[in-house]
Protein backbone atom coordinates (compact mmCIF):
# COMPACT_ATOMS: atom_id res chain seq x y z
CA UNK A 1 0.00 0.00 0.00
CA UNK A 2 1.33 3.49 -0.91
CA UNK A 3 1.87 6.07 1.42
CA UNK A 4 -1.05 8.01 -0.52
CA UNK A 5 -3.53 5.30 -0.15
CA UNK A 6 -2.07 4.84 4.18
CA UNK A 7 -2.57 8.10 4.44
CA UNK A 8 -6.57 8.31 2.98
CA UNK A 9 -7.39 5.47 5.39
CA UNK A 10 -5.45 6.53 8.61
CA UNK A 11 -7.91 10.12 7.40
CA UNK A 12 -11.30 8.41 7.00
CA UNK A 13 -10.27 6.15 9.89
CA UNK A 14 -9.91 9.61 11.92
CA UNK A 15 -13.85 10.73 10.29
CA UNK A 16 -15.02 7.37 11.18
CA UNK A 17 -14.07 7.22 14.99
CA UNK A 18 -14.76 11.23 15.63
CA UNK A 19 -18.60 10.27 13.81
CA UNK A 20 -19.20 7.39 16.35
CA UNK A 21 -17.39 9.33 19.61
CA UNK A 22 -19.91 12.45 18.81
CA UNK A 23 -22.74 9.58 19.05
CA UNK A 24 -21.68 7.84 21.93
CA UNK A 25 -21.26 11.61 23.83
CA UNK A 26 -24.33 12.87 22.31
CA UNK A 27 -25.86 12.85 26.38
CA UNK A 28 -22.36 14.08 27.89
CA UNK A 29 -22.47 17.80 29.01
CA UNK A 30 -18.94 19.30 28.74
CA UNK A 31 -16.44 20.88 26.32
CA UNK A 32 -14.26 19.02 23.81
CA UNK A 33 -10.96 18.80 23.55
CA UNK A 34 -8.14 18.82 20.56
CA UNK A 35 -4.75 17.59 21.40
CA UNK A 36 -3.22 19.20 18.37
CA UNK A 37 -4.05 21.62 16.13
CA UNK A 38 -1.71 20.82 12.93
CA UNK A 39 -2.93 22.58 10.20
CA UNK A 40 -6.67 23.12 11.77
CA UNK A 41 -8.70 20.40 9.27
CA UNK A 42 -9.61 18.46 12.13
CA UNK A 43 -10.59 21.01 14.27
CA UNK A 44 -12.57 22.21 11.38
CA UNK A 45 -14.59 19.12 11.25
CA UNK A 46 -14.64 19.05 15.01
CA UNK A 47 -16.74 22.61 14.97
CA UNK A 48 -19.26 20.93 12.21
CA UNK A 49 -19.66 17.94 14.93
CA UNK A 50 -20.24 19.85 17.70
CA UNK A 51 -21.54 23.58 17.13
CA UNK A 52 -22.78 23.69 20.49
CA UNK A 53 -19.77 23.16 22.22
CA UNK A 54 -17.18 24.96 23.70
CA UNK A 55 -13.81 23.01 22.19
CA UNK A 56 -10.36 23.86 23.58
CA UNK A 57 -7.24 23.08 21.41
CA UNK A 58 -3.70 22.33 22.67
CA UNK A 59 -1.03 23.40 20.84
CA UNK A 60 2.27 24.31 20.89
CA UNK A 61 2.60 26.86 18.00
CA UNK A 62 -0.25 27.97 16.02
CA UNK A 63 0.23 27.46 12.37
CA UNK A 64 -3.49 26.43 11.27
CA UNK A 65 -5.09 27.99 8.30
CA UNK A 66 -6.40 31.29 8.91
CA UNK A 67 -10.13 30.18 8.97
CA UNK A 68 -9.03 27.73 12.01
CA UNK A 69 -7.07 29.57 14.61
CA UNK A 70 -9.32 28.55 17.97
CA UNK A 71 -10.70 31.76 19.95
CA UNK A 72 -7.61 32.75 22.25
CA UNK A 73 -9.83 31.93 25.30
CA UNK A 74 -9.78 27.88 24.45
CA UNK A 75 -6.17 28.01 23.27
CA UNK A 76 -4.08 25.87 25.56
CA UNK A 77 -0.95 27.41 24.40
CA UNK A 78 2.61 25.03 24.64
CA UNK A 79 3.75 22.15 25.41
CA UNK A 80 0.94 19.86 26.53
CA UNK A 81 3.78 17.82 29.43
CA UNK A 82 2.89 21.43 30.56
CA UNK A 83 -0.59 23.07 29.77
CA UNK A 84 -2.48 19.65 30.20
CA UNK A 85 -1.69 19.50 34.10
CA UNK A 86 -2.18 23.48 34.33
CA UNK A 87 -5.99 22.87 32.66
CA UNK A 88 -6.71 20.94 35.39
CA UNK A 89 -8.39 23.63 37.51
CA UNK A 90 -10.45 24.98 34.47
CA UNK A 91 -11.26 21.34 32.53
CA UNK A 92 -10.48 18.58 35.15
CA UNK A 93 -13.62 15.46 35.08
CA UNK A 94 -15.61 18.11 32.62
CA UNK A 95 -14.28 16.72 29.17
CA UNK A 96 -16.66 14.54 27.38
CA UNK A 97 -14.54 14.11 23.96
CA UNK A 98 -11.08 14.73 23.32
CA UNK A 99 -9.24 13.98 19.98
CA UNK A 100 -5.32 12.87 19.84
CA UNK A 101 -3.59 13.30 17.02
CA UNK A 102 0.69 14.37 17.55
CA UNK A 103 0.47 13.54 13.48
CA UNK A 104 4.25 13.52 14.23
CA UNK A 105 4.81 11.67 11.24
CA UNK A 106 7.11 9.63 13.57
CA UNK A 107 5.65 6.22 15.08
CA UNK A 108 8.44 6.24 18.11
CA UNK A 109 8.00 9.03 18.63
CA UNK A 110 4.29 9.48 18.57
CA UNK A 111 4.32 6.25 21.07
CA UNK A 112 5.84 8.11 23.21
CA UNK A 113 3.87 11.15 23.54
CA UNK A 114 0.88 9.25 24.10
CA UNK A 115 2.94 7.17 26.78
CA UNK A 116 3.48 10.77 28.47
CA UNK A 117 0.21 12.36 28.25
CA UNK A 118 -2.52 9.46 28.73
CA UNK A 119 -2.05 9.86 32.84
CA UNK A 120 -2.21 13.71 32.23
CA UNK A 121 -5.18 13.55 29.72
CA UNK A 122 -7.70 10.96 31.73
CA UNK A 123 -8.14 13.32 34.92
CA UNK A 124 -9.78 15.83 32.18
CA UNK A 125 -12.22 13.54 31.15
CA UNK A 126 -15.63 13.02 32.79
CA UNK A 127 -16.84 9.51 33.21
CA UNK A 128 -17.80 8.08 30.18
CA UNK A 129 -15.96 10.59 27.95
CA UNK A 130 -14.59 9.52 24.95
CA UNK A 131 -11.14 10.10 23.50
CA UNK A 132 -10.62 9.36 19.71
CA UNK A 133 -6.79 8.94 19.28
CA UNK A 134 -4.46 7.89 16.43
CA UNK A 135 -1.19 6.29 19.03
CA UNK A 136 -2.48 3.70 21.06
CA UNK A 137 -2.89 4.66 24.84
CA UNK A 138 -2.77 2.66 27.82
CA UNK A 139 -3.62 3.91 31.62
CA UNK A 140 -6.12 2.10 33.95
CA UNK A 141 -8.66 4.61 33.52
CA UNK A 142 -9.53 4.31 29.81
CA UNK A 143 -11.11 1.47 28.34
CA UNK A 144 -11.01 0.26 24.56
CA UNK A 145 -14.15 0.81 22.87
CA UNK A 146 -14.80 -0.93 19.62
CA UNK A 147 -14.12 0.24 16.42
CA UNK A 148 -16.24 1.42 14.03
CA UNK A 149 -16.75 -1.07 11.00
CA UNK A 150 -13.76 -0.06 8.35
CA UNK A 151 -11.26 0.54 10.29
CA UNK A 152 -8.66 -1.65 10.97
CA UNK A 153 -7.38 -2.46 14.32
CA UNK A 154 -4.56 0.13 15.50
CA UNK A 155 -4.79 2.44 12.87
CA UNK A 156 -6.62 4.53 15.18
CA UNK A 157 -8.30 4.17 18.79
CA UNK A 158 -11.71 4.84 20.68
CA UNK A 159 -11.39 5.02 24.77
CA UNK A 160 -13.43 5.74 27.27
CA UNK A 161 -13.16 7.27 30.71
CA UNK A 162 -14.12 5.06 33.21
CA UNK A 163 -13.58 4.74 37.07
CA UNK A 164 -10.06 3.25 37.79
CA UNK A 165 -10.40 -0.29 36.67
CA UNK A 166 -9.43 -2.83 39.77
CA UNK A 167 -7.35 -5.07 39.14
CA UNK A 168 -9.04 -8.68 38.27
CA UNK A 169 -9.02 -11.04 41.01
CA UNK B 1 -18.65 20.23 4.30
CA UNK B 2 -15.05 20.24 6.88
CA UNK B 3 -11.79 20.94 5.54
CA UNK B 4 -11.19 16.94 6.65
CA UNK B 5 -14.32 16.10 4.41
CA UNK B 6 -13.07 18.32 1.59
CA UNK B 7 -8.90 17.50 2.22
CA UNK B 8 -10.28 13.36 2.09
CA UNK B 9 -12.11 13.76 -1.06
CA UNK B 10 -9.49 15.93 -2.58
CA UNK B 11 -6.84 12.64 -1.92
CA UNK B 12 -9.82 10.37 -2.95
CA UNK B 13 -10.02 12.52 -6.27
CA UNK B 14 -6.12 12.31 -6.99
CA UNK B 15 -5.74 9.02 -6.53
CA UNK B 16 -8.99 8.24 -8.79
CA UNK B 17 -7.44 10.70 -11.45
CA UNK B 18 -4.06 8.66 -10.92
CA UNK B 19 -5.86 5.57 -11.55
CA UNK B 20 -7.37 6.49 -14.34
CA UNK B 21 -4.12 7.98 -16.02
CA UNK B 22 -2.27 5.34 -15.49
CA UNK B 23 -4.39 3.12 -17.71
CA UNK B 24 -4.60 5.88 -20.73
CA UNK B 25 -0.96 6.07 -20.79
CA UNK B 26 -0.09 2.11 -20.86
CA UNK B 27 0.59 1.99 -24.33
CA UNK B 28 2.41 5.29 -24.47
CA UNK B 29 6.30 4.92 -23.79
CA UNK B 30 7.66 7.44 -21.42
CA UNK B 31 8.98 8.78 -17.72
CA UNK B 32 6.83 9.89 -15.53
CA UNK B 33 6.64 13.39 -14.28
CA UNK B 34 6.42 14.72 -10.80
CA UNK B 35 5.51 18.31 -10.59
CA UNK B 36 6.23 18.87 -6.61
CA UNK B 37 7.41 16.24 -4.44
CA UNK B 38 5.47 17.56 -0.93
CA UNK B 39 6.11 15.10 1.52
CA UNK B 40 6.51 12.58 -1.01
CA UNK B 41 2.84 10.67 -0.64
CA UNK B 42 2.03 11.01 -4.42
CA UNK B 43 5.54 10.33 -5.68
CA UNK B 44 5.13 6.96 -3.49
CA UNK B 45 1.98 6.29 -5.35
CA UNK B 46 3.09 6.59 -8.48
CA UNK B 47 6.07 4.65 -7.66
CA UNK B 48 3.54 1.52 -7.04
CA UNK B 49 1.43 2.50 -10.42
CA UNK B 50 4.78 2.51 -12.76
CA UNK B 51 7.39 0.14 -11.10
CA UNK B 52 8.65 0.14 -14.69
CA UNK B 53 9.00 4.09 -15.50
CA UNK B 54 11.89 6.51 -14.55
CA UNK B 55 9.46 9.13 -12.73
CA UNK B 56 11.22 12.40 -12.37
CA UNK B 57 10.56 15.17 -9.84
CA UNK B 58 10.65 18.90 -10.20
CA UNK B 59 10.83 20.34 -6.32
CA UNK B 60 12.18 23.80 -4.99
CA UNK B 61 13.69 21.96 -1.77
CA UNK B 62 13.18 18.36 -0.60
CA UNK B 63 11.45 17.99 2.53
CA UNK B 64 9.82 14.72 1.85
CA UNK B 65 10.18 11.23 3.67
CA UNK B 66 12.93 9.72 4.09
CA UNK B 67 11.51 6.60 2.24
CA UNK B 68 10.21 9.34 -0.81
CA UNK B 69 13.43 10.74 -1.91
CA UNK B 70 13.68 10.64 -5.69
CA UNK B 71 17.34 9.41 -6.75
CA UNK B 72 19.81 12.30 -7.51
CA UNK B 73 19.62 12.11 -11.05
CA UNK B 74 15.89 11.68 -11.66
CA UNK B 75 15.59 15.46 -9.16
CA UNK B 76 14.94 18.22 -10.94
CA UNK B 77 16.01 20.83 -8.01
CA UNK B 78 14.63 24.78 -8.27
CA UNK B 79 11.77 26.96 -9.13
CA UNK B 80 9.56 25.18 -11.55
CA UNK B 81 9.69 28.37 -14.15
CA UNK B 82 13.38 27.20 -14.05
CA UNK B 83 13.88 23.82 -13.74
CA UNK B 84 11.09 23.08 -16.85
CA UNK B 85 12.69 24.81 -19.31
CA UNK B 86 15.88 23.91 -18.87
CA UNK B 87 14.77 19.87 -18.72
CA UNK B 88 13.63 20.33 -22.39
CA UNK B 89 16.78 18.79 -23.71
CA UNK B 90 16.05 15.71 -21.51
CA UNK B 91 12.21 15.26 -21.63
CA UNK B 92 11.07 17.10 -24.25
CA UNK B 93 8.36 15.65 -26.17
CA UNK B 94 8.95 12.10 -23.62
CA UNK B 95 6.93 12.40 -20.87
CA UNK B 96 3.80 9.94 -20.65
CA UNK B 97 2.03 10.97 -17.32
CA UNK B 98 2.88 14.65 -15.39
CA UNK B 99 1.13 15.11 -12.41
CA UNK B 100 0.84 18.65 -10.74
CA UNK B 101 -0.39 19.48 -7.19
CA UNK B 102 1.44 22.64 -5.87
CA UNK B 103 -0.38 21.61 -2.54
CA UNK B 104 0.02 25.38 -1.43
CA UNK B 105 -3.20 25.85 0.13
CA UNK B 106 -3.42 28.88 -1.64
CA UNK B 107 -5.71 28.90 -4.49
CA UNK B 108 -4.87 32.08 -5.74
CA UNK B 109 -1.57 31.43 -5.73
CA UNK B 110 -2.41 28.03 -6.56
CA UNK B 111 -4.02 29.24 -10.59
CA UNK B 112 -1.33 32.15 -10.92
CA UNK B 113 1.54 29.34 -10.63
CA UNK B 114 -0.41 27.02 -13.01
CA UNK B 115 -0.76 29.88 -15.60
CA UNK B 116 2.78 30.11 -15.71
CA UNK B 117 3.41 26.31 -15.72
CA UNK B 118 0.89 25.36 -18.50
CA UNK B 119 3.12 26.18 -21.63
CA UNK B 120 6.39 25.12 -20.04
CA UNK B 121 4.81 21.61 -19.14
CA UNK B 122 3.06 20.77 -22.54
CA UNK B 123 6.30 20.70 -25.07
CA UNK B 124 7.52 17.95 -22.41
CA UNK B 125 4.36 15.52 -23.05
CA UNK B 126 4.48 13.49 -25.58
CA UNK B 127 1.34 13.19 -28.35
CA UNK B 128 -1.33 11.37 -25.77
CA UNK B 129 0.42 11.56 -22.76
CA UNK B 130 -1.92 12.44 -19.84
CA UNK B 131 -1.68 15.64 -17.15
CA UNK B 132 -3.01 15.00 -14.16
CA UNK B 133 -3.94 18.18 -12.07
CA UNK B 134 -5.51 19.73 -9.06
CA UNK B 135 -5.26 23.13 -10.77
CA UNK B 136 -7.22 23.74 -13.85
CA UNK B 137 -4.49 24.72 -16.78
CA UNK B 138 -5.41 26.18 -20.02
CA UNK B 139 -3.20 25.65 -23.01
CA UNK B 140 -4.26 24.81 -26.36
CA UNK B 141 -1.80 22.05 -26.61
CA UNK B 142 -3.63 20.49 -23.78
CA UNK B 143 -7.48 18.60 -24.40
CA UNK B 144 -9.23 17.95 -21.37
CA UNK B 145 -10.47 14.60 -20.86
CA UNK B 146 -13.84 12.95 -19.02
CA UNK B 147 -13.34 12.72 -14.76
CA UNK B 148 -13.76 9.67 -13.27
CA UNK B 149 -17.07 8.50 -11.53
CA UNK B 150 -17.21 10.39 -8.25
CA UNK B 151 -14.76 13.14 -8.67
CA UNK B 152 -16.63 16.75 -8.89
CA UNK B 153 -16.16 19.01 -11.77
CA UNK B 154 -13.44 21.14 -10.38
CA UNK B 155 -11.88 19.51 -8.02
CA UNK B 156 -9.41 18.16 -10.01
CA UNK B 157 -8.32 17.78 -13.92
CA UNK B 158 -7.58 15.35 -16.13
CA UNK B 159 -5.95 16.30 -19.67
CA UNK B 160 -4.46 15.22 -23.05
CA UNK B 161 -1.71 16.25 -25.01
CA UNK B 162 -2.55 16.83 -28.40
CA UNK B 163 -1.37 18.52 -31.31
CA UNK B 164 -2.22 22.26 -31.03
CA UNK B 165 -5.81 22.82 -31.36
CA UNK B 166 -6.75 24.65 -34.58
CA UNK B 167 -9.60 27.76 -33.72
CA UNK B 168 -13.13 26.79 -34.83
CA UNK B 169 -13.59 27.98 -38.10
Amino acid sequence: MSRLDSFIRRLEAQRSCLAVAAELVGPLDGPVLELGLGNGRTYDHLRELFPERDIFVCEREVHAHPDCIPPAELLLLGDMRDTLPAACGLLGGRVALAHLDPGTGDAAASRALATALAPLIAPLLRLGAVLVSEPALATDELETLPLPPGVRPGRYHLYRRVSRISPRS
